[in-house]
């Protein structure tokens, strides 16, 4: 069918809904080059302030997977997959794809790339020497069908419409709209194959939805579009307002995982990492509750066999696997500066976003797309809100190899902790799952 | 100063007010091509959706002035305008104009083409032989200080921002936002000279606008933003549920307004020209009151001068001045159909934007900037609101020069009008004055 650009974003900014077909048309349009960049944005910008109906983000997210390939992977295999909406510290795939592999879940992991206050999954295994995330869908998919997993970058044969619009979206104000961050995620997560999705919608100082009654909006969405799509769905409200884990940064942050599957585990970590494997395992009716779960996964690490699951993706990916005994082979910062507190009483709250901005001065993060990392820079930050602690006491430490910007870094991390006289509570990490 | 443009996008779209400097340096970086199309789309949408506070509607009517030339004219002259909203049949600057510049104002008459349903003044005006209507801006200077006024076209020394803003907005689906239609209306309107200013805001069928209410809120920003350019203005809120006159096409409209000039004067043309005209008289300090106003209007259509006035600026601006005399020298449509009324009874209703755009399939009016026109096709439609008409009687005729195209229209238009055995009242043609 063939529509005029201009009505349907009249139909769209005057909040009519638009239909399937008008949304195929606008989509493949824009990519044949046939509706410009303005037009476009226009029409991001209406989706923006009207919404959506859940009719129109299934069409938004079928034209989106029909821009490129679509991997399918046979009926019987339990292919499962994690989503996270993003956070600080957040190190959670490096555990969770291995853990879930071990366990006999198949795991087609397409992950991105950190940016802003956030990090990402691929820069974090970038970290280790020769690891390729590059990979065409052909090659990715028997990666997954011989290793059980594998983990990623989105290549250009996947979803390119999400990847132009995305960038598009980032110029044009509009990356805030339940619609299109749904269709951005789901296509995606439909196109590489997955069965049963776990998302980790993370909610807090260091993620991007400020409240549980936002991010259950988009968790709708979210369920709607994949079960339209055939997706076995749950979706996991998580606290993103203190850093997760000790580790920020992308070596580090690998280091820190690698200590989890040798059972050297955090809190915090250990209750996201198997909350999320767990419903992972339930979808997949490879468990049938928590419990079972839980056991299932604390014998694969107590067994090796997850971090060995690790150690086979390293190598298969080009990496080099002897990093898991020698973390001398990871990039290492020249300085590490300490974090000390100046004030006693109890930490009421951490400005995590602004701790994952402070870290991009080291190059722990980047601000641009395209920008260059330093994978030795970053942070171990120890206590969480809640904490007591003393003036004079450690916070944590700011891995630099400059250390005038290392002593910034660590005044800013430092300022980003409130610290009150009156005890706190700590934090519940799971707000609710859905 | 330097802004970081997704910033000001976000901060609009968020519904936070910009700055003046923030809106000056969006306009000047895109007209500098620093900013893309797609950002100022995007931004554009904003201001539909979130409004703009009257120093925002004045920071962006400012930047738009700046970007071009502005006129100005020695203080002691009294230099007044009109504008129009546009409608179907609205010929009135072509009487204004004229009897304006017979009672000693000064007008600088930049006019606009006719698109979609609405006519244009300078196509009315091309369809005199040789009629100009490009001059720079020094040349139609000139011309309202040697002739008392001038009827031309936006040169592209004046408001450069607004031709390139409106193209965007024509394809972008942002033309109705009251915060860029002030910003276009009054930018042009200040860089002209003008000091005091009538606006003709239509509202009805075959107006932009559907209600007084959201035509009151426009002329809000309308009358703020030229007061805080020194402008004296006011805003008379006109029907314009039936076309206007009888003549709605380009040669025949001009006709009709030489008819007027010679004192053969229709009743709806009289009262809104005399009210408008009578306004800028008033505003100018030149009339005490309606009274007096319309007495001097009734001398300059009596004695001639108005008359003569517009056979000086047909002469000046290049145009064969015998055609006052002569209409056979205007072009001619071959065929007239009648249009006969199959149904007796009151006329409810006047469709007349459905016969603006009739009337565009014999080249009456045009869909698209660029469309060539057919000066001499259009249509004389006689009966108003309210008006009783019995089966067989005449509504009107189409002049056309294909005849089963003129056949169609006829139909068309005679659909347009709505009959009903109820008597109808006569509407009122004058809303409100503000």
């Amino acid at each position: 069918m063939q529509y005029n650009p201009v009505e349907l974003i009249l139909k769209k900014r005057n909040g009519y809904s638009l239909t399937e077909s008008e949304i195929s048309f606008f989509i493949d349009s824009y990519l044949k080059g046939q509706i410009p960049e303005y037009q476009m944005s226009a029409m991001l910008m209406c989706f923006y302030f009207q919404g959506a109906q859940p009719k129109e983000i299934i069409a938004l997210t079928k034209s989106y997977i029909e821009s490129g390939r679509r991997l399918s992977f046979p009926e019987d295999l339990p292919v499962a997959d994690k989503h996270s909406t993003g956070g600080v510290g957040d190190k959670i795939s490096l555990m969770l794809a291995p853990i879930a592999a071990a366990l006999g879940l198949y795991v087609p992991m397409i992950s991105g790339r950190g940016l802003g206050h956030t990090g990402g999954t691929l820069d974090k295994l970038e970290a280790i020497p020769g690891f390729n995330t590059q990979y065409d869908m052909q090659d990715f998919k028997e990666l997954v069908l011989k290793h059980r997993y594998a983990m990623v970058g989105q290549s250009s044969e996947m979803v390119p419409a999400d990847k132009r619009i995305y960038a598009l979206r980032d110029v044009t104000g509009t990356v805030e709209s339940p619609a299109l961050i749904t269709a951005s995620i789901m296509s995606k997560k439909i196109a590489e194959g997955a069965r049963y999705l776990v998302i980790d919608l993370k909610i807090g100082s260091g993620a991007f939805m400020p409240n549980l009654q936002r991010a259950k909006e988009l968790a709708t969405h979210l369920i709607e579009t994949g079960e339209s799509f055939g997706q076995t769905i749950s979706v996991v409200f998580s606290n993103m307002n203190s850093p997760l884990g000790h580790a920020v940064g992308n070596a580090l942050e690998t280091i820190e995982a690698i200590e989890y599957l040798k059972g050297n585990i955090l809190p915090d970590t250990q209750e996201l990492t198997t909350t999320l494997v767990s419903r992972m395992l339930i979808l997949a009716r490879m468990a049938k509750d928590d419990n079972e779960a839980a056991k299932m996964i604390e014998t694969v690490i107590k067994d090796g066999s997850a971090l060995a699951k690790f150690a086979e993706i390293i190598e298969a990916q080009g990496g080099n696997p002897e990093v898991i005994q020698d973390y001398s082979l990871f990039p290492t910062a020249k300085y590490k500066v300490p974090i000390i507190s100046k004030e006693s009483g109890y930490i009421k709250a951490i400005d995590a976003r602004s701790i994952g901005y402070a870290l991009v001065r080291i190059k722990a993060g980047r601000m641009q797309t395209g920008d260059s990392l330093d994978y030795s820079s970053g942070a171990k930050l120890y206590p969480k809100i809640g904490t007591q602690i003393s003036k004079g006491d450690l916070i944590g430490e700011v891995h630099a190899n400059d250390k005038s910007k290392g002593e910034k870094v660590a005044e800013l991390i430092r300022q980003a902790y409130k610290i009150m006289p009156e005890e706190q509570a700590i934090e519940k990490l799971i707000w609710e799952i859905m």
